[in-house]
């Protein structure tokens, strides 16, 4: 396995093994885990070789957040990534990736503009400009991105096609804990208390889901039972909800009624923890 | 010569031809002239095959410019092209480009702040958003621009330096006619009247080349030669200037004094007609 932190060597590999093989590149941010390991497993599917980044990327947090306390196991992910047969890891400093001087961003389609782009200000401009950049380094035939950052794949399918990117997405289905729990990186910053109030999240959505099954196309109905489900402030809750929400599956937009298809998506602090989730509800599943 | 107004018609024809040939791209917004004709024997100079975009590319204009005049003689254009013996055009309808829920735009790096950033706001941003475009639908190794548009030289070195566009971008010279009028599509909005006015910017940056040359290094000096030669609202004159500057030649931050090198900039107006030209000044030449 390739591991280099230098663009050029990147891309030149990239151009060199995608002349004669389909290149298949996952972007991560490091700290991987099984749902990680399941994108790099959907991504030796749809290709011949697998590239994944790591890159914990400054510009997608807000001064707020959690980017001084990211995970950074490196070892780690490297012997995970070893073991799934990667071909290579693109691991850049950050000032490889924004050098001094460094000026221009992706003003990011509108579908990034509800949710976390309200929550999270510059996020998405962050994650947009990024995902462009490794495009551009590692031109791959496909990019697998996971599913638990529903939005986040919405937002960059629509900036590949507005701008043109030759690059298939994959969005890949969650991985969970045994219990429910979606798989992320955060979940390790959880204490034993906050890790089983964390069941919360997918509760919801379970709740969203039976809900919607057993016939409710009310939103707001859908809405309540989530809410529910969250027990926000109660010992075994969540301490703060940023939206549970029922919304239209392409654009975000709100909906009052269900027609055929749509998402339920959450995203709830617990501690100094923000975790996020989403289901999508579907007719005749 | 294939005539394309077909995104993914252009991209398979590249990609295959690219495979074997270096291909050039000449990024225009048609009514070709002499200039856009020395940028494609530049192109040809520099790679196997050269392919040409026209588009004339509405969201760099802002609401009160002159997109709907913008002239578009394509078959003169096409004529013109066959005889420098271009491989391909590609010549989309706007919403090829622009279809409809169109919301991605590239927010340019800071060389678009000054000058042309502030006088036409948006234009850079729209300049970017296309170019980013063209260089994924026509994955070219080079690509070749004019130095008249020299703000925007240095807006898209920036962008394909940040985003990492795999494109090596080339700056070809300014084209003048006989009298020294930089060769421009605007120039065809000119009245008799206004042609003979329009002599004026040439003759501004002949005098600040001249001054410079006899060892001025004072920018303020510079600017009143330049602005002497422009003669605003005088009969032999230009109506309005935008702006008459000497500038650091890669960020166009002001100067107090010259170093070694900058460049001079003009925009100015002649009756409804904005006309750009610029030279830089360099020791020794």
């Amino acid at each position: 396995m390739i591991v280099t932190t230098d663009a050029r060597a990147a891309r030149e590999w990239t151009m060199r093994l995608g002349a004669s093989r389909r290149i298949a590149l996952v972007p991560t941010m490091g700290a991987l885990h099984e749902g990680h390991l399941s994108l790099v497993r959907r991504a030796h599917e749809l290709a011949d070789e697998v590239v994944v980044s790591i890159f914990v990327n400054p510009t997608q947090f807000a001064p707020t957040e959690d980017l001084a306390r990211y995970p950074k196991p490196i070892e780690d992910d490297l012997a995970a990534l070893r073991h799934e047969g990667v071909a290579m890891v693109f691991n850049p400093a950050v000032d490889t990736i924004y050098p001094s001087g460094f000026s221009t961003f992706i003003d990011p389609p509108k579908v990034a503009l509800p949710l976390d782009g309200i929550i999270r200000p510059g996020h998405f401009r962050g994650v947009c400009t990024v995902v462009m950049k490794l495009f551009q380094i590692i031109p791959a035939s496909v990019a697998v991105f996971g599913q638990k950052d529903y939005q986040q794949s919405l937002v960059v399918a629509a900036m590949v096609q507005d701008l043109n990117v030759p690059i298939l997405l994959v969005v890949a289905e969650t991985v969970r804990e045994a219990d429910g729990l979606a798989m992320s990186s955060r979940n390790r910053y959880l204490s034993v208390d906050e890790r089983a109030r964390a069941i919360c999240l997918s509760r919801a959505l379970n709740a969203a889901r039976a809900s919607f099954d057993s016939g409710e196309r009310n939103v707001a109905m859908i809405e309540s039972a989530m809410m529910r489900e969250l027990r926000v402030g109660k010992s075994d809750g969540v301490d703060q909800v940023d939206y549970a929400v029922v919304r239209d599956h392409e654009t975000l937009e709100p909906l009052e009624t269900i027609r055929d298809s749509a998402v339920a998506l959450v995203a709830a602090r617990i501690g100094a923890t923000r975790l996020i989730d989403n289901v999508i509800l579907v007719r005749d599943r």
